[in-house]
């Protein structure tokens, strides 16, 4: 079976029913794809209780270093309304030049490209003088418990070091080649509960209204802003996500309210630095007398989301100019190097290695009729390859 | 049977379980009290489709006027964790001086003082040259659809006027001769959604947060401050009473969100120009870019409740000085003039004739182990007597 032709490769990925947490026979294919290239192919199951068994894949091409590694993911998101989407899901069916079908951006595609591309390196360099890894989880659109982190501490475990990791998620807004991902914000939530005293609304001087406070609390998180952003990043933003309160009396001042918020921020911070800072706003905002004139501080708690996600900022040069200049070569753009976006399995990655992310165009990603132009696959796969040149090459030189 | 001392009266009525709706006998034993004083006692079935029946009394002593209307309502709200109660709620047993009973302060006490105290009053003078009244419903602490208002109704459609009312509700907040009401401030809700555009918390620009908005507004709702208050009213006062969103994923920036407020605002207002006021607050925080920079106003949607009670202060000086005369004589005590506090019935009497409110103490009302102090309910027999004879005697001169 050849694997060179990147389509062939991602019509049976998406065939593959791999809903998270679902193997659904992606990772069994993928094996099947890679074992006869020449890599040593493993299968890590991970468990924690209260979360579903997740079944991961770590395969390695080559044993001495330079190390390079491709990470992903093949479990995808389920595929909501079924009925509305023009081509079957998990058919891969090919209509306009686009190939349809749950995963085909975010990110089987890119799976699909980077095993089309190493083959054709294979056939035209022979194996890398060096290693070439895949390192494929199937928990990364679920709770990311039992997926890269497990899969990561294992490899680490057995002595696995890399040089260096591409992560092939959708990062390209509109085009290919319009942005590699060299970086990401940090993101923590907060939990805040205000305590009020309740009572009657004709009598406010014996009650005392939390809304009051989480007015002012609210208003103190998102202003003035945390920072203007910086060389790399852009402004850190705070979101209040949701306030809860439940009274239906309009008689009532009710007891007490509740409110979360989001932060994605940026390297001027670390995660216990905000903290500290968001903590002074809300202290500041409890004792303000604007909406409560004449009140003691109103009391709250408040508590951190478990696992924040740090910021980080990969400053590798071969890493990042390899992969510029491919893109650049192939597609004539020069890509914007960006830390903007959500988090990704990137963030953990940072901790073994130098990581960029780049891969399709993600527009359709966890939507219907999600879908991927096959011109796309094609320059991917070739943008893939010559990064893979150059990388070899820039490690040798 | 002697209906002169009230607290027999009292026993009577608490041991009729007028939980709103039911009648509970409690009309009943009234009209047996009041038939042998010689009144003509009518019992007045209000009807309205989706509420429940509610049974009325009416009754009037004389046929000419000077009209003097007694108002109150038999109903009293549920005993809440009868375990908790000391006595039984419905069983008035006398301890420490005290009678317990749901209904003891709210309202029945105030009943079996008036009806104690003109019993006393037709033993010494015969029967007033006038008329006196009872307005008594079975609907104040339910949905106050079926009584009152239509008790008046169907009252005025028979030709009845009256010249003055004295309701009979707990006013004195600490002890018996503080507060008169003689007025109160009106009450409107308001009921607003405000309408975003969802999101992932890490795009921010994609999504409108509607709880940035929602901040803005309430805080705009409360301050500045809508007056400082009157020569007779307290300052308007609004309290924000819910905000509600029900969002519980942190990345989510929510497509809208709700909030309800209350207003209880003084003689500077009417309804009308209270709304305007507010919405014209609302509309200039949907406007504003504070929280939302370079954003267009938010929508949002306001709603009102249907029925606002509207403000109104009593002016007569022949009801007050009668009252607050009747006070002093027997306390000694010159009773503060005052607008404070939630709504009552008083508010659908003042468009019939002057009202003013006077009654026991209201510590204990709605509480478990609801009582009242056997010398305050002579003590307001008393009252009431002195009253009823100043006011007769000011109409006549």
């Amino acid at each position: 079976m050849s694997v060179t032709n990147a389509a062939d490769n991602l019509a049976t990925l998406i065939r593959c029913p791999s809903v998270t947490p679902a193997e659904g026979g992606a990772l069994v294919a993928l094996e099947a794809m890679l074992a006869p290239l020449g890599f040593a192919v493993e299968r890590v199951t991970a468990s924690e209780a209260g979360t579903p068994d997740i079944e991961n894949l770590y395969a390695r091409l080559g044993s001495d270093g330079p190390h390079l590694m491709f990470a992903g993911h093949t479990d995808v998101v389920p595929v909501g309304d079924e009925a509305a989407w023009t081509h079957p899901p998990f058919a891969a069916e090919i209509a306009g030049g686009e190939m349809f079908g749950r995963g085909a951006v975010d990110m089987k595609g890119g799976i699909a490209c980077f095993v089309a591309a190493l083959a054709r390196y294979v056939e035209k360099h022979g194996a890398p003088k060096g290693s070439v890894s895949f390192l494929i989880t199937g928990d990364e659109e679920g709770p990311a418990i039992n997926g890269t982190v497990k899969l990561l501490e294992w490899a680490a475990e057995r002595g696995e070091r890399w040089d260096a990791c591409l992560v092939g998620e959708p990062t390209n807004p509109d085009h290919l080649g319009d942005m590699i991902k060299i970086g990401r914000r940090g993101s923590i939530s907060g939990f805040v509960t205000v305590h009020g005293v309740q009572g009657h609304a004709a009598y406010p001087h014996l009650a005392d209204n939390p809304l009051r406070a989480v007015a002012t609390m609210a208003t103190a998180l998102m202003h003035p802003p945390l920072d203007t952003g910086t060389e790399n990043f852009p402004p850190t933003n705070l979101e209040v996500t949701t306030i809860d309160t439940g009274n239906r009396a309009t008689n009532v001042i009710p007891a007490r309210a509740r409110f979360d918020f989001n932060v994605r921020f940026n390297d001027l911070w670390t995660a216990e630095s905000l903290q500290d800072e968001l903590v002074r706003r809300l202290d500041a905002a409890a004792a303000d007398q604007t909406l409560r004139p004449g009140r003691a501080p109103i009391r709250y708690e408040i508590t951190w989301s478990e696992r924040p996600s740090h910021v980080f900022l990969t400053r590798n040069d071969a890493l990042i100019s390899s992969l510029s200049g491919a893109v650049e070569a192939v597609t004539g753009k020069v890509p914007a190097l960006s830390t903007t976006g959500g988090t990704s399995d990137a963030r953990f990655i940072k901790d073994y290695c130098p990581v960029v992310e780049f891969g399709l165009v993600g527009q359709t990603m966890h939507m219907v009729d999600e879908r991927v132009a096959l011109a796309d696959l094609e320059t991917l796969t070739t943008i893939y390859e010559t990064f893979i040149e150059r990388w070899f090459q820039h490690a040798a030189s």
